[in-house]
């Protein structure tokens, strides 16, 4: 029910197979998923986000791989994005991650989701310490 | 400018002190910082919501204690909660993350919410192997 | 700071004369608050935001008015808009919200942010019996 | 599976069956959409919703047709609703939006939401010259 | 479609089990939703949520059942949790909520998210009265 | 109260500097503003999100310079991101929009967000029609 053609790789143009190539090297698998083949619809904005991610989800840094993916999940699941929140929990199961961990994750997120709105409902300001007093 | 008066140690109630205590010994500090003064107005949330940030924040567990924060900051940032921001920001410096890692962590964090609406705008569906097939 | 002059009593046309007269008339109070003096920068906007929130927020209805607010406070803490939180929670009070009462409301909108979460999280599927087939 | 009775034609009561032919004329089209049969199971919703609809996407203005429906996909997409997404997708369609612009408009969607948590996950303040001074 | 398997009764340890039955004796009826039986995956998690949703939705307090009903559907509908939504919609019917009240919720909700985004639009102070002054 | 210091020209490494230039030239003005000289703390992350800014908000594409801006806007509200309304208000008046017109289109974005809530909350189905069957 996508809104645009999902481009199957008999149909990619040389700049999108290039992308898909480097997706299939980068995560040493042969499966595209959708919101790829998707994006291919838009052959540059295929490469800028394709860059991206690779850029910030794979380039080693300072937080572990396993890390990264409980971040965009938390974030997913928060704005409620079907396709992400099951995406990336493929991901972090391919990174090492079971049962009891996603269990412990989705209460993390749940508690700060309820934290959120304890703090904004009773409009608490910020403590004078954690104010960095920069800028 | 909060909605309900922040309980100073000296008008705790026991049952505030009580908390009050599990804070400070918890947190190895002397500081008790404003959510908490606030959630005192009403003593059984206080314990309740104490009771499951200590449970879920605390308690050791698969996810490490820096991951946690990082999870509750992305959850934050995402939902534009500005004292959770900050006094998650804080507690995440205590456990060691430095203003690289911060900067790290908000890309990540922004990226999530593009990847999440470049997927929601084009409608892409679920891949069929992303599906757990459970329930 | 708004992004648009508030407008005064001394310089409103009659059109908008005539909406702050009703907003006096309707509340039973002299004051004007921001919001309409923003909203008059633009007198059709104004006419048309004020009659909706009449019809919906004052107008005689199965929900009764406190529960209105309870409503509508669940919402704007949720998004986290201060202005409204600020405002409506000052008109909660105005029909008999005291602390105690705001901070079951907070704790009710904190558990189901907590509990949407939960459930997103875990990709759980609407119960059979909770489908009611019209359509 | 809506949570209502879709009303159909042979159902609608004379004030329903006036707001569903006014839809028709305005629009041009036989066709009316399950939203607004669902509203109708509410007589009064039905009216006011579609009457601020006709009032602020179709009346003319400073903003031009199509891009009030970027607008409004814009929110759609970042509030997540399937429904308004697939329906306004169509209408901007129909207002000549191609699947290039469509492509351009949800990358700037994705960017905005990844400006706007960039920007919050510094606490970056809002410059002197941004603020208006008004109010 | 749920990220972890429902447990069904006949394989519920006696934990799970004993919420199970806590859950059928509290609400007074045989069934089990969905939601209950995802979170048995992680006992301590069905459990501690369990706990809090009888603590904040069943205990009787200030407000009354139906009410808090409608908080939490305002903020399920805000936050466009199908799930929640769904399941709510039915407590609240069983409660006594009819298609005419449903449909008066969902406007008031719809009002409480247009006003919050006029106000922050146009970034509208809160007035001088609005703020309690306390902290 | 930024959470990382604001990088001074003073301060700026080469790499920094050539995005700063590059920002003032492309906009031509001389000021570049907070959320460049808090990014500039990690000048990678700079270097990405300006270069995305640029390709996507200022690059000659289908959508005009005004529009982007809206869509821009319709995204902060909505997020209510208090830096991105600021600073992308004075970018859109820059661009020639009035007050008047700042009106319509938070009232456009405004009735976009009720709209949502109400589909959500009547749980309404995607028309077949707007179905696009592609995927």
């Amino acid at each position: 029910m996508a809104q645009v053609k999902l481009v199957q790789d008999a149909d990619a143009s040389p700049e999108v197979k290039a992308v898909f190539d480097d997706i299939r090297t980068t995560r040493n698998t042969d499966y595209v998923n959708n919101i790829w083949r998707a994006l291919a619809a838009n052959p540059p904005l295929l490469k800028r986000f394709w860059g991206q991610m690779k850029e910030v989800m794979v380039r080693q840094s300072r937080i572990d791989p396993l890390a990264k993916e409980f971040i965009y999940l938390a974030v997913s699941i928060t704005n409620n994005c079907e396709y992400c929140i099951n995406s990336h929990i493929a991901a972090a199961r391919n990174k090492g991650m079971d049962d009891q961990t996603l269990a412990e994750l989705v209460e993390i997120v749940a508690l700060a989701n309820a934290g959120n709105r304890l703090t904004q409902g009773l409009q608490v300001e910020v403590d004078e310490r954690f104010k960095p007093g920069l800028g």
